[in-house]
């Protein structure tokens, strides 16, 4: 976060933009400090922003609070509270890093995908859910997966939208061969579809995408899908760029302010010790400037900023690959100091 | 299934076994003589038999009717009507096929994981389901994706048994820190853990375990997890191995007969030319002789019969990889007599 805000206020500089920060706590932090994983102060100074950039939640110390007051409530309820209903999180493989991919370098060369997941809404979210006997006076554990018309075609649309201004091609992914709430995700989908007959619409099931990723990832375009099966598809996208340190996301609510966050987690194996890669943090706040402050040249210089340290062969532990020629490992502070230099 | 059978018969006369067959419709041409995707006849035969060796069951024939109608629901009504509680589905990678592979081979050499998958509980059979109204009036579905002590109870069993004779690691996956009928899961599979102190236990949410699958898929040994993680995750997993091509199922109830099929579906682009790898299904009969039957002899025969055809470089065509030296591209039909061959 320190790298990313100074990269930001001097990106911003060069363009004339100043940015006010407020520092607000949540997850494992603000349950340290005041008790709970979102406090009201934290949600209402959010409201009152433009845009929210984001940090990692959770740590070990905080695994075994029961669960109702772990951090990961904390960014559940920041999502619900500012409506970010459409999660942004693009799978791009960086030229310079195709090697560092577990498939093979053909196959990902040239990746580009946009998973649009939809945030607030489905299991995640749907009552009922909680603890209770079934008939045979067996203990249960429930969940709701549920979606409304209206829940999926907002979500559609921005999907569509991207689609439009991409590569004109989306793919909505559930599993209507079984569940009925993916059934109406479909039908739905295909309504807002005639809106947009410039987009070619294909639908694909679960488990399909979920291999269809693999075995070739540059069919996709952008993808439509709910909030679980979101959650893990664009984890599993994440790995055909080989880490998590380089991919960030936008989750945004249409009118409210955005969230901004990199997908990686808070990694608390390796905090404190300057090693991480603050790159996607960078570009969470590129991303930032480009959806909800609509200053798309300070974007451009930070992810002009973050390619050129890719260039010139910076590579954080989490990307570097021993006997790479011309690439250097570095700690977090050092590829901080030097993207100031190319900003 | 007809390759299968044929390898079956021969395997087993070898070693003093006879089969007696009964062929049974089910999904698409079950529709299409009887109306229904399972009709009665085709369930008592298969509880009246010692094990149910099950080909593929859609095409898009089948895809534009109503859903309560489908070719899907036959297999779902099958797994649910035998109690096939227990899908057990092998995620290999032979080392004729290493550089098959999507990933990169010094990754997936070796690899030997086995997914067991909860088959007939979940969000796949949860009620209540359906369509109907919110509070707003809108239109919505929904699903209930629930779990009982004893459904995991029994799963769990079957996967620390599997784990205490290979590599006794169990890697239980759901998502605990979100739902809680993976909270429920995560306790009980613990608790039947402490019968098993010589299987090395661990968790992992479903995200991150779609991503630690590409990152490292040696880490695991035994994974259980529910129904739809299941169905998504063996997906991914099947591409370890680089084709659907090679992999077969068991989904066993532990009294009644259990159900063997190939993972892959019916591929009704390639049926009726002759070019589909039939080593799959000889492997899901070569399951079913090792489960059901107790007759690990002619298991073994068929395993070796398909790794000798596999040695001689013999690849149908979603396996086969132009250039590769001492490999050959053959038919179906072609696969199916030089395994007989060997046999
Ligand atoms: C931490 C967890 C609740 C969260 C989710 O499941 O949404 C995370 O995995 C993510 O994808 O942002
Ligand atoms: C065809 C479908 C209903 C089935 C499932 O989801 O279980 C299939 O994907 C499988 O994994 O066997």
């Amino acid at each position: 976060m320190e790298v990313a805000t100074k990269a930001l206020s001097f990106a911003g500089a060069k363009e004339g933009e100043e940015f006010e920060y407020k520092h607000c706590l949540i997850g494992g932090a603000a349950i340290d400090a005041t008790g709970k994983p979102l406090p009201d102060e934290t949600l209402e100074t959010a409201k009152a922003s433009d845009a929210v950039l984001l940090a990692a939640i959770g740590g070990y110390k905080w695994d075994t609070l029961p669960s109702a007051q772990r951090p990961e409530r904390g960014l559940l309820a920041i999502r619900a509270g500012l409506n970010a209903f459409a999660n942004l999180r693009p799978a791009i493989v960086p030229r310079q890093l195709a090697d560092s991919s577990p498939l093979k370098r053909e196959l990902v060369e040239g990746v580009d995908i946009l998973i649009v997941r939809e945030l607030v809404g489905g299991i995640y979210f749907g009552q009922p859910r909680g603890f209770g006997t079934n008939e045979k006076g067996e203990r249960i554990g429930y969940n709701t997966d549920v979606y409304s018309e209206p829940e999926v075609e907002r979500i559609a649309r921005v999907a569509f939208e991207a689609a439009r201004k991409r590569g004109k091609r989306l793919c909505s992914v559930e599993k209507s061969n079984v569940l009925e709430v993916s059934q109406l995700w479909k039908e739905v989908v295909i309504r807002v579809g005639k809106d947009y007959p410039d987009v070619e619409l294909s639908h694909m099931y679960i488990d399909n995408a979920a291999m269809q990723l693999l075995r070739n990832p540059k069919y996709f375009d952008v993808i439509v899908t709910g909030n679980i099966f979101g959650d893990i598809l664009s984890d599993e996208a994440s790995m055909l760029a080989g880490s998590l340190g380089l991919l960030p996301s936008a989750s945004i609510s249409g009118s409210g302010p955005g969230i901004y966050e990199p997908v990686h987690g808070s990694a608390p194996d390796i905090a404190g010790k300057d090693v991480a890669n603050p790159l996607a943090m960078v570009l969470s706040a590129a991303m930032m400037c480009r959806y909800d402050l609509a200053i798309p040249k300070v974007a451009d210089r930070l992810e002009a900023a973050v390619n050129a340290v890719l260039d010139a062969g910076l590579r954080t532990g989490d990307i570097y690959k021993e006997g790479q020629a011309g690439t250097r490992l570095v700690k977090c502070s050092e590829m901080g100091a030097e993207l100031m230099k190319h900003l």
